[in-house]
């Protein structure tokens, strides 16, 4: 099953999305015909992932311009320019929605109301041609990392519902099962809004892939049975010596994957790369609502129905990791084959 | 607040015990007076943690004795046998139930009608207080481990309500506080039981002890902000060279701790260490229900009021621990430096 997260309904007087925030219970799309429900869409976060809101707003524009009254051409462009403000409000901190809102305005700018409808639908329609494009270029890049029978650790959600069709650190991976690779993914649930419990397991579930859900701190014992060959992540953003900001956690996927010698590989469009950044210690951390870790926002089930799990209550603690063992009779240092006789 | 999760009520004809599935949102206590209603407490995890599970079946069957008739003592015995077996019967995996009641048994065995009662209430006690002195020295001794000011990461909870007054890997810490010592400890949520949110948060917090709860991806950054000297955790089984088995996600906690120069401290009874086990290899692992992870059992607020929340959204993963960068320009390999040049 492959899902179109966002399109123009038939006549083009509306878009419809899958509303994100009803997976993974419920495949549920909604059919948006003004600024309002556009707005809302994103405020709420029923389209989300930077590339996906972009797209979402070229299509928007287009549509809301076809609402309006193109005539006289100035009064127009006061109106739209009022509404996509108005949308672009939605979510400030939205890089892409932004830019391309920007995009429609200068569309506009360098149109009359003879061509504008026109060279609108062609921009909207652009915008997600483009991010295809670059999503398949990556993919394509990425499946030359994947071999046969390959098990793939993954955090978050880079996939098909913040993009387009094939998402970034997805990409490969629904290449690989299209062009009839076996791949095992192991998903980490990604506290604490669940993106890869309810995101990743289900893109990668409704596309036939076998994908094991997994909490977060379950990635060093699946790592060390040996099941992973990459652990393949997406990025917010780039610094120029290649430190990554992408979602938390995802630097302790790679501490643990240095420890058991697997690849990290990051996956991002080349503009990710943010070249005033000289290192990560540049970038800043976005310091979220602590309810989000008190109180679960999520009170549904949290994966698709029929997702595998993998549930291990307890892991094993290699003893070159382990500094002192403190007993009643005191605290133990290594090397522990000598030092724990002294409790026989 | 000094709670005490288990002690026998007044007039000694009840066991009263915190209802830890109640918390963190309400300090329940429930009296229990029958052997149905002691099964069910150990059953529905009311009461839960290994020692303290001996603890509570110690008073159970001491209350349970003197509801009893006593002669003719044969049949006593036998009764007594069976009353007991059924409270075994609650959780048939916990080794300190069967443990404790063997205990109980062996007192049964060695007395006579007009003794046994208070026998049995003296070995009751005895189970309580070799805990605590158990307890006690091991948080003496974890207290060496322990410099004023201090950042402490712990994970899942080992803590007064798993055991008895202090716990193991918290006793150092709690002792700390109660000796003016000032600690930050930063507790992981730890998934998928939230033990971590729900018990050790909320101990601490109970403690006056300066605690933060994170969710368990969030140990990375953390141990990166300097915050943190030492990793204190307790253990399940301790192998002859010293591999430990904890709570799904410690390998993770240590082998992040390694990469950050952090101490990673084990705290456990002496009895933990089994020498029949050569490695961690020879440790069997429990599998659990995969719907812990896809449903949350738990759909209250999972952490106290009040306790302190640090949710970073992202966190930057250093260089040097990516194999390759993939965009849609194709896989970039190290020294990033020059190689993401090409992107420019």
């Amino acid at each position: 099953m492959k899902l179109v997260n966002i399109k123009l309904s038939k006549d083009e007087n509306s878009v419809i999305i899958i509303d994100q925030t009803a997976l993974p219970n419920e495949i549920k799309y909604l059919e948006l015909f003004n600024a309002t429900q556009c707005f809302e869409a994103i405020f709420k976060l029923k389209v989300r992932g930077a590339p996906a809101i972009g797209i979402f707003a070229g299509y928007a524009c287009y549509v809301l311009a076809r609402s309006m009254k193109l005539s006289p051409y100035n009064d127009f462009k006061l109106k739209f320019l009022e509404l996509t403000s108005f949308l672009n409000s939605s979510r400030p901190t939205a890089v892409n929605l932004s830019w391309a809102i920007a995009r429609m305005l200068a569309v506009v700018d360098h149109s009359n109301e003879n061509n504008v409808i026109e060279k609108l639908r062609n921009e909207a329609f652009l915008i997600n041609n483009e991010d295809k494009l670059m999503c398949k270029a990556i993919s394509e890049a990425g499946l030359s990392l994947i071999k046969d029978n390959d098990g793939i650790l993954t955090h978050c959600n880079a996939g098909p519902l913040a993009t387009s069709e094939y998402g970034t650190a997805l990409g490969p991976i629904l290449l690989a099962q299209e062009r009839g690779l076996n791949v095992k993914v192991f998903a980490d649930e990604t506290r604490p809004l669940l993106q890869g419990a309810r995101l990743t397991a289900f893109e990668l579930n409704s596309a036939g892939v076998d994908v094991t859900l997994i909490c977060d701190n379950m990635a060093s014992i699946v790592m060390k049975s040996g099941k992973i060959n990459a652990c393949f992540v997406g990025a917010d953003r780039i610094a120029s010596n290649g430190d990554t900001a992408n979602k938390i956690g995802t630097s302790g996927v790679a501490i643990l994957a240095k420890y058991y010698k697997i690849p990290v590989y990051v996956f991002a469009p080349s503009s990710t790369v943010d070249f005033t950044c000289k290192s990560g210690a540049d970038i800043e951390i976005e310091l979220r609502d602590g309810n989000e870790i008190a109180e679960l926002y999520y009170t549904k089930r949290m994966a698709p129905i029929g997702v595998k799990t993998y549930n291990p209550a307890f892991d094993v603690t290699d003893h070159s990791l382990i500094a002192g063992i403190v007993t009643e009779k005191g605290v133990l240092r290594p090397p522990f084959s000598e030092s724990l006789k002294a409790l026989k």
